[in-house]
């Protein structure tokens, strides 16, 4: 096989998505995603509640990526107002409390939707092909 | 040939830039960089006008690193004024139109420069050597 | 050896961290870590003086997990204040003159600790094993 006949897109295995953007993309057995609460997100619940709603929807993704919680290799966590961390770390250790957890960091941010306020960008490894 | 002898830093090839930073760096048949309009910045422009310049940027980087539109993996999205979200999105959706576009995340930043009103951060699969 | 047996988890280095967060880790090549200042955090040293023990919290950071200074892929910024971009940069030019420099971004974010002026994330490449 020519290597030089494969498009660097060729070597992507996409999930899900639309037309604006996928839901994660892998190659070289990383992943890529980014993660929101449960849509349409409900303002009225409270950080550690949508941060519940999140977890969910990460190991469903992590599954079908071909990872899982304990191979997250880095976390970036966005929350709408940082004086909420110490609710989102409760619900965060509960949820990484069965593996070995990521590296991650943490910062403000104000997100896209009005009614979003926590949302992670996430990088894990995948099983090899 | 001892691998032991080669040291990280020989693993990286990078692309342009300044004593400060390169403009791109490649290991492992990613790439990574950053993107913002051309410079110099003009503040007048609007987020939608900045995009543009901004995405014209991408696709030569993208080349030059040997990628292409097609095989961004992720993009984060840092907006100074997250209001302007509807109008960004209006010109990315156009800038992925004919691909199949890379996972994303979208967030509200004070950037660097006060005429900077949107930047990229870009992950990419780029050819194999 | 069956590739198969082997779960996506046990593909990944750990280095150091708490039941929260792992300091660092490492898969394919490629180390991911966030690095702040010295702990407990001192919000009367400036942001200069905070990245000076940044890096050298760094420089450590990146020999334990088999990488180095001039092996960084990407460095992501965040300025609890983006006036400070102009004094960091003057500590970051002298961290990295003897280096080829990696590609970067810097923004303002509120960080997760009120004493916390600076914060990197950081993608190197470290030794292959």
């Amino acid at each position: 096989m020519n290597a030089e006949a494969i498009s660097p897109a060729e070597l992507i295995v996409r999930f899900g998505g639309s037309a604006r953007a996928s839901l994660a993309t892998v190659a070289n057995g990383i992943g890529f995603f980014a993660v929101t609460p449960q849509a349409p997100y409900d303002g009225t619940l409270s950080t550690a509640e949508q941060a519940g709603q999140l977890f969910a929807k990460a190991e469903t993704r992590l599954q079908e990526i071909g990872s899982e919680k304990g191979a997250i290799l880095f976390a970036m966590i966005l929350l709408r107002d940082i004086a909420d961390v110490a609710d989102f770390n409760v619900v965060w250790d509960g949820w990484v409390a069965d593996v070995v957890p990521p590296a991650r960091a943490c910062f403000e941010a104000t997100l896209a939707n009005p009614d979003l306020k926590v949302e992670l960008i996430i990088l894990a490894r995948c099983a090899d092909a």
